[in-house]
């Protein structure tokens, strides 16, 4: 067994937390809002595959990372919107040569980690392809998906990713292990750039924008420019992982992205990791992302805005 | 005196038709709709200088354009939306020879005229700036601005640009005559193009758009690749024309453009006149706009989409 300290308790925190706990393994859980509803009511998570129900008697909240025990590994879920904080919000959670693994979208998420806890051991990047949604605290509804990709930072411990791999598929999760974490990275950011983007802006779900030729081309044009960068950033992907991820999302279930889910939330969107930083690498590279930068600035107008309520 | 015919009473053929017929020329109307409000009721347009008033008796109404008897100047006031009819709805109303003047949004319009109706005199494009909108059937409020550029299609008729800026002039409207019509539409669009298109899908006016860095950064590259399209089809712009155009719009009051006005009413967007004509004529010149294409994809999705009320 192992034990877990998961740093967040949103949706993708409770789906995984929750998982790896009804698999036996010790898991510790440290909130920023919504402790003392967990510690009262425990943690519920709603799944295609049932309830996943922690009794509140064996939940194990803390405030602060700086109470947590030593874990083997410490599971960040928190929203990349925090990223300039990771040294206070998780380092002292972070044992001496613990692992890390960053359940967070976008590029560049493990080297800021590892700047800003250098007494991590192995860090890892966890990419979830999930539909979850937090419903308030300790409560989760898992609606669809749930497929976890993970690669690690680090080419010389590449052990840490397997480890954490098993225990998500022992624990009923789709988990796999990859060897490029940066390749890894980029392939979910051709889904998530224009997605998560247009889905805010348009106020529309996947297949909305799939239905319409002038939105499906626009997606199709934005994967080439995301692809484009990758390759020129030494990450080359499939030839056909633009046809691949629309057929794919052709095939699902009508889908609202985190950022809009996000967005309609009034929380803060993560453009920086999921656009400024690609888009930073991609004209270092010489690739620049010129219609990726369109939707990038208007994301940041909407997400600077006072927020509008729609009823 | 002139005699006029000013087809469709939406915001922009009531002010200026009402402008001219209060000045003492002959003014006859071809209404789609609320021919029947306007007859019962005259027309009124509420003016930053008062409000000008036409008695029901005094306004010739017309349903259909071949009643009309024939007139000097025929001012085309319908949106851009119905240019595919042209010939049946602006052709019967044109005398052999009578000058027709589009006060209209976007590229080509007049060349579409021209072939659509090629007995019609000089063919003149009209570019209103102008801030106006219509209340009621027959009734419009002029809010702010309202300058008209008048240039003519065919370089051999200077001359019926000029006499129509005349009247106008007389009529109290800031009008001024140009040489080159290309050029004036390009300019007109170097505003139109992220202006127009943004308010739509930002849900913002002009001055939320140039408060925030980000979107007016993101204005500013749009128009520079309007200006690029511009020179690439032979319309070279002043130099200075993108830094001109932020520090007008910075001073003016806070702006609706008409598209955002247009989407607000659930009417459908003028997209093929102010964007795919230009996005076409550009590409063909070796100058694409990728950025514009964006929105342009984006309004066409949003174009399509049955609207959402918002309250």
């Amino acid at each position: 067994m192992t034990s877990y300290t998961v740093i967040g308790a949103g949706a993708v925190g409770l789906l995984y937390g929750a998982r790896l706990a009804a698999a036996g393994h010790t898991v510790r859980w440290v909130l920023r809002s919504g402790a003392d509803e967990v510690r009262r009511d425990g943690i519920g998570v709603f799944t295609p595959q049932g309830t996943i129900t922690i009794d509140a008697a064996d939940v194990e909240v803390h405030d602060d990372p700086a109470t947590v025990p030593p874990s083997d590994v410490v599971i960040v879920a928190l929203k990349t919107t925090a990223n300039d904080r990771l040294g206070e919000l998780v380092g002292p959670a972070v044992d001496e040569g613990a692992t890390v693994a960053l359940f967070q979208n976008g590029l560049g998420v493990e080297a800021r980690l590892r700047a800003q806890v250098p007494h991590a051991g192995a860090v890892l990047g966890a990419m979830c392809f999930v539909c979850c949604r937090r419903i308030r605290p300790g409560v989760a509804d898992h609606v669809d998906y749930g497929a976890v990709t993970v690669g690690s930072l680090d080419d010389e411990a590449p052990g840490a990713a397997s480890r954490l791999v098993e225990d998500l598929v022992a624990a009923g999760v789709e988990a796999t292990a990859v060897d490029r974490l940066g390749a890894a990275r980029w392939k979910k950011l051709v889904w998530n750039i224009p997605f998560n983007g247009l889905s805010v802006v348009l106020d529309a779900q996947t297949d909305e924008m799939l239905a319409d030729p002038a939105t499906r081309d626009l997606v199709g044009r934005l994967m080439d420019e995301v692809v484009a960068a990758a390759e020129a950033c030494g990450h080359p992907l499939d030839a056909d992982v633009r046809d691949q991820m629309l057929a794919t999302t052709d095939a699902m279930t009508p889908y609202a992205p985190s950022m809009k889910l996000d967005h309609e939330a009034s929380r803060p969107l993560e453009i920086a990791s999921i656009y400024d930083a690609p888009l930073a690498a991609a004209a270092e590279a010489g690739a620049p992302m010129v219609q990726v930068s369109v939707l990038a600035d208007q994301l940041r107008f909407l997400d600077r805005r006072p927020r509008r309520r729609h009823h």
